[in-house]
């Protein structure tokens, strides 16, 4: 396998978007701001109005996020041709429906069409690569970089090769997200729905779960979170969350105290078993993560960042 | 029953704070700052000590988003008399340890001592008042107003009785938490963990087997929410979210396109059955909350929203 016409990361000059839906056109969007050119695909016979749309409708946002230099909706071209479009790629991203036999066919023919050694990334938000890439004649290159909806605004790429993906082309991928200005996350296995996704799929099995039995309205859901919780997880995570949670004694005490209450039904997600060894992995990670910054030190970042937020979504 | 003693929601003056830690203090920092006089108790010896450096490490932030006309710390009393305490309430709130029989007791020993009418309100994050009340000799007066931590910052209050609780009751405290600036989900049925608890506790839950399974780190876990979803939600709720997932189709088209991923192996957690009914109800549901609003309308909402959280946090 040679990867002659692999650019180092920070010399990606021409994105290869393939895919241009709710998520692939987001992609197109991001890319675009942060100053790179962008070569979208997509089947639809409406695909090129669609996408046009939806980069017009993010570019306020990214606009007052602030753009790169030289970025540009007219870096951007749309190709109907899919070989011509991959031919130009230093990088593409696949942003197709998720349709696993959808997925395996149009990798390869990306794989068949893209220049050699050129890294191929999929936004499939449940899929493992290893599924998806058996009919590529390449699959060394491909990999997934999981984007969250919408990939022009949140930063999170969840990044993960399949058994057949080179360790340097997760390496490359990582590298070239994070120079992209995206916050990634590597992961060293695949779990199906990865990190996040996991997470939040949880949450919303819980809130069907509710809606099918009546026990909550989706409105008084959503109300749930964006005056509840929701306030608190742009500024940290839920487990430096409950480390505060347990006052002085942080999460170790959380863990002591409320343990208990993961036997209660508060969730139809039968818990883990809180073992020595998962306790003490909790509360170490916390201890990492708090990185020297005592509970009154945490608590005051905390506040300050909920209010910032209350004040930004002018609820102050 | 009487009611003689019973102010109108919006002339409560005197608020009792039973149980002083973490959520109770954060409460009578938040009473404070809505310029209420304070009773505190709490049995620790360091009790009153620990309540003034959490209302003192609270005060900033409080400050920050604006005191109430006579707002000061000086309008707090810690009392060391529990009886004493809750003869000068115009409403109770209890903050005691999750530990039911200690609250079954002490909401007895604060009925006593209440005056007869006045609303007794329980912080309590998952008994319903139905097992808590029945030492009281007026439990009809005892409801739950469940806040979140720190109360001093995050709106939601749930609200929900139990079986002896009277309707009026209900109704007089989500007017009270409201008044006092607070954001209710009066609840007409007691479900273990309310509504946000239930949602944020099947994330946790995942979060904890993601941990014992090594299939995430805690850091990974804190910062696959911090830059992923938890972004969106404190501006859209996880129902309204997924709305915009699914393109102009909105939840129809998203339900209809991703409901088999609810098949998929994405969580622990079992999903509901989506019958016809269920999708209904959950697009019926997003269409009353969008209220008019297009998806465009809604897409440019939330990316305004989450710019301004980005910015706010430092992170544009």
């Amino acid at each position: 396998m040679g990867t002659s016409a692999r650019p180092a990361p920070a010399d990606v000059r021409t994105v290869v978007c393939v895919g241009a839906g709710v998520i692939g056109g987001g992609w197109v969007a991001y890319f675009l701001a942060h100053g790179f050119r962008v070569v979208a695909w997509d089947p639809a016979p409406d695909g090129e109005e669609r996408l046009r749309h939806l980069v017009g409708a993010a570019w306020p946002a990214l606009t007052e996020l602030g753009l790169a230099e030289g970025a540009s909706i007219d870096n951007l071209t749309f190709e109907p041709d899919l070989a011509k479009a991959c031919a130009q790629a230093d990088f593409v991203q696949e942003s197709a429906p998720e349709d696993l036999e959808l997925k395996r066919t149009l990798l390869a023919d990306i794989d068949a069409a893209t220049p050699e050694g050129v890294v191929i990334s999929s936004s499939t938000s449940g899929y493992g690569m290893s599924e998806m890439q058996d009919k590529c004649a390449h699959p060394d290159r491909t990999v997934v970089g999981h984007p969250f909806n919408p990939p022009y605004l949140i930063p999170l790429v969840e990044v993960v090769g399949g058994t057949s993906t080179a360790p340097d082309v997760v390496a490359w991928t990582s590298e070239f997200f994070t120079l992209a200005g995206k916050s990634v996350i590597t992961m060293d296995r695949e779990v199906p729905g990865f990190i996040a996704n996991r997470l939040q799929e949880a949450l919303w099995r819980e809130a069907l779960h509710m809606v099918a039995a009546g026990e909550a309205t989706v409105e008084q859901i959503d109300l749930s979170i964006t005056d509840g919780p929701g306030l608190r997880w742009p500024v940290f995570g839920p487990m430096l969350t409950f480390h505060l949670a347990g006052g002085q004694g942080g999460m170790a005490h959380m863990l002591d105290h409320f343990g208990p209450s993961l036997l209660s039904p508060w969730t139809r997600l039968v818990a883990a078993e809180l073992t020595p060894e998962l306790r003490d992995a909790v509360v170490d990670g916390c201890d990492r993560e708090a990185d020297g910054r005592s509970i009154d030190d945490l608590v005051a970042e905390r506040d300050r960042g909920v209010v910032a937020v209350l004040r930004a979504l002018g609820r102050a």
